[in-house]
């Protein structure tokens, strides 16, 4: 998408060497746009771990060109497992992450090693090209939906669509999930207007979706997340679509902390509740989302303290809480599969259950 | 309660000139404890604006003194009703706001103008005291909710309660409504520990509900708002009490931004969901607290900026948003009674609906 009328995708190798990875800065958004070169896999793990980099499908894609850098070091057999390790255990919640570590190792590990370099360069613009063309897929699938509503409703009537977190072209290479059929929406010249769940601890709504939307001319609203549901209670919201970390193969789904309470109140208004996702982000090993999906806890400090921008220009952080108050910070929380109206994926829009699932992925519902 | 060891009302009259009311500015805390002197209604509309006074059992008290001061400069029947209408304007949602201001009109009216400064402090001083006994005795009823709960665990499990906002001591004369309970059980030896939603977008929940646990030695831990239903799904958290700003005569409940979000997950995950009040909070004229409580719309400013200490010392604003990027800011939500276990009153604990109201106020249904 573009920043000032300039196409960008989210990470990219270097043209100048053909090695070094890069990317956006994603914690110093929506307040300078920097972008960060990237050469060796410890600088591609701590810029995932730090959340420079962060969405699902970005981290995974990310992954495999920080797996290409370490190949550049060393391509052995013992280097290369190692360094894919190290890479898979950068974050636990997104499936995403492990899914282009285990493409990436299947493709390499029958290799001599002196092809793995190339090779595996190859397979991680391979995948990249492939998420942004799962997201145009999905963005076509989601328009629908909107187009739907729209002929539902008064010439004058805009589109209400709530979204929680970040799952727009920065959280993958391109496009984006749920905010794909925005865009479609809006280039086509639909009626659409998002309210951005600010999405605390974080602030990835606040600070991203934001900001992209913005810089693709999409009128939105930020609100607090405590705000949706009164909102949805007054028909100020005609679809929620979000995005996810890891759908289990019953269409449970693991999202932002915060996801499962709109759900709630999604479903006690009779607002649709749509998750978007590319197949890559299913689990089919995982069956009951709330038992089997480890949700990760970050650190205290990302509840206590926030970071913006002061009336003079600095970027600062600033305590919100007593000196010596204790916070817990779990990222993420369950939707059970029965409080999503339905998924939009790159083959289509289905149900959130096992049924539904397989009907779009007869072939990879057994793995 | 106490502060490091001194006790403390929310609001008093200054001893050495009995007219100047004096509060601490919650809109400092935690970060400094400052004492306002107020002179005048006009100050005392402002701290009610300002939210340096906030919470609907405290802000009818405050009025009520507002009212005095306006009475000590002219106590005639034209400026009493005047000043008695600015000062029911500050706030639109709390409806202990209007009952005091109506209380001491009632009062005051049949009187000589000069006797009505006197009376009013006397009256204003009676909303007070009879505050702090509906909150010990909503605390007393409470703590029976809170003592079941123990009887149902085993010795080394701790009680966790959820609350959001603050409904504590600062937010009434004393004791707090939905903390009230809390205190108690602490103060008794009972093992509670309470989740902290901070409560977006003024964090009364991480700078003041944490500050008033952490001050009496409460064990305490922050939450963001989006937590809860997380918690909630992992059994973490036996009971959520609240307090609020109007309680229709149906029983549906308005209060802080968000309270409905958590109801919804305390509903979805079998978690009893209680509301505390004084009597004074509910609103016999009103039966649909969705179609008939009017919302306060706050400034966009209190969304995209957040304030707090710097590592310096220094208490600063930062923007969180984007700069172009508008926001909205709805205060306050309804949480229908369906979804309200019960509500805690001085004078015991009842279903939330128009049979369990009258069934402890019999006489004051018809108003």
């Amino acid at each position: 998408m573009k920043i000032n009328g300039v196409p960008y995708r989210s990470v990219w190798v270097d043209p100048t060497d053909h090695r070094t990875v890069c990317i956006f800065d994603q914690t110093r958004l929506p307040f300078a746009l920097e972008i960060l070169h990237l050469s060796s896999s410890e600088q591609v793990a701590h810029a995932i771990i730090t959340m420079q980099v962060r969405g699902a499908p970005l981290i995974g894609a990310v992954a495999a060109y920080g797996l290409s850098l370490a190949l550049s070091s060393d391509p052995s057999d013992e280097a290369m497992e190692r360094e894919a390790s190290m890479l898979a255990a950068t974050r636990p919640t997104a499936i995403n992450l492990r899914w282009a570590i285990e493409r990436m190792l299947q493709k390499l590990r029958p290799m001599n090693s002196q092809d793995r370099v190339e090779a595996a360069y190859k397979e991680a613009g391979l995948i990249c090209d492939e998420d942004v063309a799962q997201n145009e897929a999905i963005g076509r699938h989601g328009l629908e939906l909107l187009r739907n509503i729209k002929n539902r409703k008064k010439a004058e009537e805009r589109i209400n669509i709530l979204t929680h977190c970040n799952a727009g072209w920065i959280a993958t290479v391109d496009w984006g999930t749920a905010l794909a059929p925005i865009y479609m929406a809006h280039d086509e010249g639909l009626d659409v207007h998002v309210w951005v769940d600010e999405t605390r601890p974080r602030n990835q709504g606040a600070a991203l979706t934001a900001w992209e939307l913005g810089s693709h001319g999409v009128p939105h609203t930020v609100i607090v997340d405590n705000a949706g549901g009164h909102l949805m209670q007054h028909g100020q919201v005609d679809i929620v679509i979000v995005g996810t970390d890891r759908v289990t193969a019953n269409g449970d789904v693991a999202n932002k902390i915060g996801t499962y309470l709109k759900a709630l109140a999604a479903r006690d208004n009779d607002v649709p509740f749509w998750v978007a996702l590319p197949s890559t982000t299913i689990d089919w090993r995982v069956q009951d989302g709330l038992k089997e999906i480890p949700i990760e806890e970050r650190s205290p400090l990302e509840v206590t303290a926030v970071t913006g921008l002061t009336k003079g220009g600095q970027v600062e952080t600033v305590r919100i809480t007593p000196e010596h108050s204790s916070a817990a910070n779990p990222a993420f929380d369950v939707t059970p599969a029965r409080l999503v109206t339905g998924l939009i994926t790159e083959r289509g829009c289905c149900n959130a259950s096992g049924t539904g699932l397989r009907s779009l992925f007869p072939a990879t519902t057994g793995q």
